[in-house]
């Protein structure tokens, strides 16, 4: 999936940008597998400490300090955020409760996923179950599949 | 490896930023798969495109004009930046090609990993070969024996 992703994004002459949390870098990781991936993917920023949300990705900190750092209107200001920093078309984002421990009163396997591409936001609630690697391979799939979605 | 690594820096209260190029989150990915990890880690940059290595991590832009991504001070300047961005004790950086086209006059397989921890800066030359994918996890696994060293 992930070549052909590249190959569409360098056709269509997109650049891509990718903000994380529980994948780590797993997200621009899969995307940069690809030889070529230089010509689409900008970079990302790992946001794993939630402070680094608001100053690495401009996400409002009102909005941190209020609902916390897994809920869908912060992984929408993520993608937004690193697409504006990096200078990419699109913005891809992963924030979510990988384990073993809850989050922010969220349960394990709470997962948002979100991409912005102009005034196009997607955001997506995933309930995933597993192992913590499992949580966040799961996720690393499910926004890779957005963001194909993004550009079919 | 990974598992003690995050002990040990937990057990002396140390956080640590990771600013990436060609392992493109890897290294971020494997550090924060251990759980707990975000007692210690920070989060990343990945500066896939040369500009974002001046624009995200404060290198600068007359270094890489001069030299271009790969290079030995390019890989400390990375460290260096990203620890002062995202506020950790300690920062490591990867820079390199891992191909399959030479990158900046550099061969595949050259690749500089940095370790900045306040006046502490070392930093290594690497020549690797293999696939794209196994210079990447060479890289991460040099990278992630600067860390313990650093810290042993």
């Amino acid at each position: 999936m992930t070549v052909e992703l590249i190959e569409r994004l360098t056709h269509r002459g997109l650049t891509v940008a990718i903000a994380e949390s529980l994948t780590g870098g797993l997200l621009c990781a899969a995307l940069t597998e690809v030889p070529g991936a230089s010509a689409v993917i900008r970079g990302g920023v790992v946001a794993y400490a939630t402070d680094l949300k608001a100053s690495m990705l401009d996400v409002p900190h009102e909005l941190l300090d209020t609902v916390g750092a897994v809920d869908a209107d912060v992984a929408l200001e993520m993608a937004a955020g690193v697409a504006s920093k990096l200078g990419a078309d699109i913005g891809i984002s992963t924030t979510g409760v990988a384990g073993p421990e809850p989050q922010d009163g969220k349960a394990v396997g709470t997962v948002f996923i979100a991409c912005v591409w102009g005034k196009k936001r997607v955001v997506e609630e995933l309930s995933l179950s597993g192992t913590r690697n499992e949580i966040r391979s799961l996720t690393v799939h499910a926004a890779l599949r957005m963001l194909a979605s993004a550009v079919s």
